[in-house]
């Protein structure tokens, strides 16, 4: 493949001052000296900062074209590296070439031409986003997370499993479903009630697009022992707020011969190791979001690296938040819902670091959720951190079958039968979590919207790109 | 966690004799000898073997459970690892416990009971059939080619860029559709037209599952110079065949400042580093597949690894095809698209290993695809493999916005406003292609339908599970 050098590599010290280079990118700003020298910025996403060309009036194409350089041109710069003598960077390029591959049409009308954005703007204009310092760190620190955690997996001897997205089964309970379906809707063919007839529609019957992996991913853990899902999933739930998207990634772990401790301990260790290694390898793009987004999103990092997290049982949980002296929005009553209020206050101000909440009223769970001996409580799980509140949701799995059958109605022991076959044959306590991967990255980076996390946010009334 | 050993620790010589251990697993099979000891087939999905266990008749549960223990039955073992004095093992588990976590319910029903099972049957099982060891083995190759692919970019630049899965966009032009949508099917709102009045739908139109991510992708290229997908992806064809699935996974690399033959330098050393880390890493699970399924998937493997692949105009194959003296069932002359009969000869037969078949006639191909200099072809490539023909396609890609306007009709160029917008801000030459996961993965393994490759496969008819 052609040879030239990323402006990380060139950045890091990789090259030896004094060699010639080719850097190939996007010019992010440019300013002409007086004294005929052009100072430009190249970007190519490969480090938070561009790398500064200077560019003597000397080249043949100096009037005729890099004088006419202006933000988003394509440009291939090649030049003697060397130490910069100016602020804000440790090497530059002397340039003794500049081949301009790409202009820009009309200057003015660029859509992001350099200046500041609001965030909303530039979802119209995801297509061009990924080109500012923002976006560009997302990205990357995306990348970072992702790859973080398929290795954290891989070298545990943890399996991917990629969970089917399209279902036929409605009953996952985790939301409102999107249908898929290639039937032609002018003509749709009906039963005698009047009804539309799925069984003429391309997989003979309903189908939608999945809200968890997690069902399927139990059969592959009751065979394969450690296994995991990172895929994409779907709520058609007509939520406009910064924390929903209709399509989202999600990472759902599943360990056999584990219980709800074990599985408290995962989540724990995932997150402990994946902050590490974002705070390791991007230290560009975190300062960044330090500096400009939130000034404390290091420091939220370090805080779940360094403290074991605190394990409490939801009965606790509701007695400190009863006897605390807050005034809560949602009153506080031993069977109810955590409200983001209450998970804040138990993590920020009442433990100072994150905590796991545990056991939590039958009532309120999913029906795979495994009874406790109280007959009262499930071994669900709650991982809930400072500053966002909850980022996991998990459980030990019900693997009693007469249990988990009182648990469920004559339509889905049917829709499920195959989910029962796995508490038939050779069943073993198992558990496993759900990690929200936007809300993830959201958490890292200190960026306030879900839209903002996914390179092309879907939400009501929005799939364009 | 919970302290146990994987098979894979044991079997591999990382555990010391003489220590104790503690595995944790399903029975593949059990023998009773007339001495009063059992024989256990331990399995738990780390490693293709299952590791045994000696288990005396002077344990408590010897009678009362050991001996009605059954294939399937889930186990702890505890005991001192030994080396053991059969064949077809080195080390075995002496047991001095055996503690039975999950019976099978009725072990002539089991469903997967020991014995040979066909493929289609166990499609019907999908829930089971990773407990097999054809299915095992599938699932091992698969994560680890997966985490071959996700690291061979990684460590080389790229960003994992999440495309969307539901688009607003029909236009991308590779295959048929499905619709998304939350639209009461009973009552339709309807235009004046008597047409479904889509924008009363979820995303306010138009929305489908996304067939290739690679438009969207493009544009984190010009951004990020190097950039990669790895999702699902889907057609709503009616094919009942043994390559094609509704939904199925597939990787698009995208590179910016290249050109077609950098594109197949991608492909070609991609290929090479991925077969690499299976042959170093599954070597249990390749034997497998070279001895029960296919005996020449290894030799297949270790020459795409050796030899350079071939490249060859599309113009100079049509010649060698036309000479080759063989009869084909799809006549051959220039403007055809080659046929699997052509692919294969090429590769099998006249070359003898993988070639990249660059430049077709560009009214076979895709409107984006860079028109060449003769005004009749496209930088178009197909990675031709022996044994199984087209793996790869890609191109490089029309950077030239007055060049790709010709090539779009109206609607096209309307609705790909911001695909038009990357060839007017800073465009460059940039390439990728498509990679079919779940046909790579049969290529390695040998399996024949890509029904297998895939936990739960979606076809015309079935979206069980």
């Amino acid at each position: 493949m052609s040879q030239f050098t990323p402006v990380s590599a060139a950045l890091r010290g990789d090259i030896a001052i004094g060699a010639t280079v080719e850097v190939r990118g996007w010019l992010r700003s440019k300013r002409d000296s007086k004294a005929g020298i052009s100072f430009l910025a190249v970007h190519d996403g490969s480090a938070f900062d561009a790398i500064q060309a200077v560019v003597p009036s000397s080249l043949p194409n100096y009037g005729s074209e890099v004088l006419k350089l202006s933000t988003g041109c394509a440009v291939v710069v090649t030049g003697e590296l060397v130490a910069s003598q100016g602020k804000g960077q440790s090497v530059e390029i002397q340039a003794s070439a500049v081949e301009v591959v790409g202009w820009v049409d009309d200057a003015e009308a660029y859509p992001i031409a350099k200046k500041r954005h609001t965030f909303e703007y530039l979802r119209t204009q995801a297509h061009l986003r990924p080109r500012t310092n923002t976006f560009g760190a997302i990205t990357r620190v995306r990348t970072t997370l992702a790859n973080a955690i398929h290795n954290y997996f891989f070298e545990r001897g943890f399996h991917w499993i990629n969970t089917p997205i399209i279902t036929g089964s409605d009953c996952e309970g985790a939301g409102e479903l999107f249908r898929v379906s290639t039937l032609d809707a002018v003509n749709l063919p009906r039963g005698a009630d009047g009804q539309v007839d799925y069984s003429q529609d391309f997989f003979g019957g309903d189908a939608f697009l999945t809200v968890s992996g997690q069902l399927e991913v139990e059969s592959y853990c009751l065979a394969m022992s450690k296994v995991y899902t990172f895929g994409p999933t779907f709520r058609a739930e007509n939520s406009n707020t910064s924390r929903h998207l209709a399509e989202f990634w999600m990472v759902e772990p599943e360990i056999a011969f584990a219980d709800l401790g074990d599985n408290a301990d995962l989540a724990e260790d995932l997150l402990r190791h994946v902050f590490t290694r974002v705070l390791e390898e991007r230290e560009d793009d975190m300062a960044f979001f330090r500096q400009r987004i939130d000034d404390t999103v290091i420091d939220r990092l370090r805080g779940v690296i360094d403290n074991r997290f605190e394990r409490m049982d939801y009965s606790e949980a509701i007695r400190i938040l009863e006897n605390c002296g807050e005034s809560f929005e949602f009153p506080v009553r031993w069977g109810i819902d955590l409200a983001s209020e209450h998970e804040r206050y138990l993590s920020e101000r009442h433990i100072g670091r994150p905590v796991v909440v545990m056991n939590y009223p039958k009532d309120i769970k999913a029906f795979y959720m495994r009874l406790n001996d109280d007959g009262e409580t499930v071994a669900a799980m709650d991982v809930l951190a400072p500053g966002i509140g909850e980022i996991i949701g998990g459980s030990q799995r019900e693997e009693r079958l007469d249990v988990l059958d009182a648990r469920m109605d004559a339509h889905l022991r049917e829709e499920l039968w195959w989910y029962r076959d796995l508490r038939r044959y050779g069943t073993v306590p198992h558990a496993g979590f759900g990690l929200g991967f936007e809300r993830l990255l959201n958490y890292v980076t200190g960026m306030d919207n879900v839209r903002d996390a996914i390179p092309f946010p879907r939400t009501p009334g929005n799939a364009a790109f």
